[in-house]
C-alpha cells in the first residue's frame, strides 16, 4: 500500500456549503485498488492504491476500500464528516439502480454483490457505482475528450474492450446493463467461433492489448525486429512509428479491425465523437492508424475520433464526479 | 382537387371530440405510393395506391398524395373537413423536426425536400414524416409485433437493410437522422471494400434481396434446382422448406450473415427484442435459421427475435398512427 499525495495538510474548513467537504473515487480493477479523494469542484487532493490480486471476499474489498479512504482523509488532517460522498467504477455487469454487482469475469468472478449498500454502511455516505468503462466515460464527458459532448462514445481498449455509450448527455445502459458490450462484435477477419459467455469475445481476442501480443507473436522471426517475441501492444506500436515492418503490419491490421468496430457502432447509433481509452486504445499511432481507415469509408458514418485526454486517469476522475453529482443530489 | 377552405363552426364542432374524424397515412416507397385513411383509432377505411416510377419533381409527387387522399374522402362520403392529420414515411435521410427529406437514394435522389411544409400547405392539416423503416416500427409497436415494447428494434430486410430503433418508448434518430443504417453493416463475410455513399452497403449488397439472388445465381447450375436461376428471394426460402440443398446453402449463409448483424446491434444497443419485417425479413424460414445462428452465440446477447405481424402493411399502419398522434397533439 502507498500514499501518494502532494501537498501538505491544511486545517479542515466548515462543510456547510456545497462547495465543502470532500468525495472518494474508487477504481476497483482487475488487479489494483485505487482511491482519490477530491474537493467538490474535481480537484484531486491524494491518492492510494493497493494490489487486490487473490482476493474474492467482498468484505474484505470494502475493508481495504475503508482504509484507502480513512488513510487519504487523515493524510489531507480532513475529518470524517468531511466525506459527504463516494463513486465506484467496477469491471462487469452493474445494477446501476441497486448499487448490485451482477456479474464479473475479474475479482474472482464476483455475482450479485450489494456493492453499495456494502460500502454505504461503511462509509455512512452515499455512493454511486457503475461500470467501469461508464466511469471513464463520465469522466471523458467532465473533464477529458468530450467535454460538453452530448452524444459519444468512449471505447477502453486494453486487454478487454467495451463501449461507454452517452446520448442525450445520460449514459445509455440498455435493458439488462449490457450496452456497450463489443468486445464480442464481429466483424470481417475475427474469429466466428461462438465463444463461452466468460472467454474473451471475438474482437477482444484479435485486437485486444493479448490479441494485438499473439499477431506479433504469429508474424515475429529472428532478426526480422528489434523487437523480442514477448513485446508488449504499446511496444509494438511505439516500434511501428520508426518503421517497423511487422509492428506496422500488426498497426494497421489492429487499426483496420478496431475501425470496422467503431464504423459498426456509428451505423447503429449515428454518434458523431468516439473518445479512445485504455491502456492500449490511447496509443496515437491507432488512433491516427483507425482514423485513415475509417477515411476510407462512405460518409454516412463518419465520425470524429479522438484520444482519451485523461488516459489512465478516467476511471478515477469519472468516480470523482459521480460521487460529487451524487453529493449535490443529497446535500 | 385542393380544397383548402377553412372549416364552419357547424363542422368543426362535429370533430371537436379527439375521436372524430380522420387520418391519413402515406407509404412513400420507391418505385409505388400507397394511401389509406383511417379512423382515430387505427381501422383502415380506405386504401388507394398508384406508381410513381420515373417521377422526381416534389410537386407532382405532393398532387398525387392529395388525388389520392380526396379519392379515398370522397370514396367514404366524408367531407375535407374530417381529415385531422396526415403521417408520411419516406427513404431516406428524415430531419423530422424541421419536416425535410435531406436525401434519399430513392424518388430519383430528392435533397433536402420540405416535405411537410409543402403537403402542409395543400393538405391543410398537420403533417409528420420519418424515414420509412422508423414509421414501420411506429407501426409494429402500436399495433404489431412490439405491441407494448418499451425497447426494440424494427430490421428492414427487402432490397436494402436499415432499422429503426426503439428506445424507451422513443424512436432513436441520431445526432444527424442517421441511426439504424445498418445496411452498411461489416460482418464476417462482407465486401469489406468502401462503396459509395449512394451504393448499396456491404450487409444488403450480400443479403438484401438482390445479395440473396446473386447468392443463388453463383450457386445454381441446371438440373440441381427445380428453381430457375432467376428465383427470388421469397421462392429460394420457400424452396428451402421443402429440402431444395442450393436454396438451403442460401438460407444457412443469408441467415447467419444477418444474425451476425443482429447480435452487432445487440451488443451495441442491449436490445431484448428484434422484428423483423420487409419483403425478405417476413419469411418464416429466415427468422427460424436467424434464431438458429444466435441460440449457438453466447447469452450475453440474446434477444428475442420475431417476424412482423403486419408484413407489408407496418409502414402504412406506422403512417396512421403517426398522423393519430399528430391530430391528438393539436386537438
Amino acid at each position: 500500500m502507498q500514499d501518494s499525495s502532494g501537498s501538505t495538510s491544511a486545517q479542515a474548513e466548515t462543510f456547510a456549503s456545497t462547495n465543502s467537504g470532500c468525495v472518494a473515487g474508487i477504481d476497483l480493477g482487475g488487479t489494483n485498488l485505487r482511491v482519490a479523494i477530491s474537493d467538490m469542484k474535481g480537484k484531486s487532493l491524494a491518492k492510494w492504491s493497493c494490489s487486490i490480486v487473490g482476493i474474492r471476499d467482498a468484505n474484505r474489498i470494502i475493508d481495504l476500500i475503508c482504509d484507502g479512504v480513512n488513510s487519504l482523509l487523515e493524510k489531507r488532517s480532513l475529518s470524517r464528516d468531511a466525506l459527504r460522498a463516494a463513486g465506484v467504477g467496477v469491471p462487469g455487469i452493474i445494477d446501476v439502480d441497486h448499487g448490485r454487482v451482477i456479474a464479473t469475469s475479474y475479482l474472482m468472478g464476483w455475482r450479485d454483490i450489494p456493492l453499495t449498500a456494502l460500502l454505504e454502511a461503511k462509509l455512512n455516505v452515499p455512493v454511486s457505482i457503475d461500470n467501469d468503462v461508464n466511469v471513464a466515460a463520465i469522466g471523458e464527458s467532465r473533464a477529458g475528450a468530450a467535454l460538453g459532448a452530448a452524444d459519444f462514445v468512449f471505447l477502453a481498449i486494453g486487454t478487454g474492450i467495451g463501449a461507454g455509450i452517452v446520448l442525450n448527455r445520460q449514459l445509455y445502459r440498455g435493458h439488462a446493463w449490457m450496452a456497450g458490450e463489443v468486445g464480442y462484435m464481429l466483424v470481417p477477419g475475427v474469429s466466428e467461433t461462438p465463444a463461452e459467455s466468460s472467454a474473451p469475445g471475438a474482437l477482444e481476442m484479435a485486437v485486444g492489448g493479448e490479441g494485438i501480443k499473439a499477431q506479433w507473436r504469429s508474424r515475429w522471426s529472428e532478426g526480422r525486429s528489434a523487437l523480442p517475441i514477448d513485446a508488449s501492444a504499446t511496444e509494438i506500436f511505439d516500434s511501428a512509428l520508426i518503421s517497423d515492418v511487422i509492428a506496422q503490419e500488426v498497426l494497421q491490421h489492429s487499426a483496420r479491425t478496431l475501425a470496422y468496430a467503431i464504423y459498426n457502432i456509428c451505423l447503429v447509433l449515428n454518434c458523431p465523437l468516439f473518445v479512445l481509452g485504455g491502456g492500449v486504445g490511447v496509443h496515437p499511432a491507432l488512433g491516427q492508424a483507425i482514423r485513415d481507415v475509417l477515411r476510407l469509408r462512405n460518409t454516412r458514418a463518419q465520425p470524429k475520433v479522438v484520444s482519451s485526454s485523461l488516459g489512465t486517469e478516467a476511471q478515477l476522475m469519472g468516480a470523482i464526479y459521480m460521487a460529487i453529482e451524487a453529493a449535490s443530489a443529497r446535500p
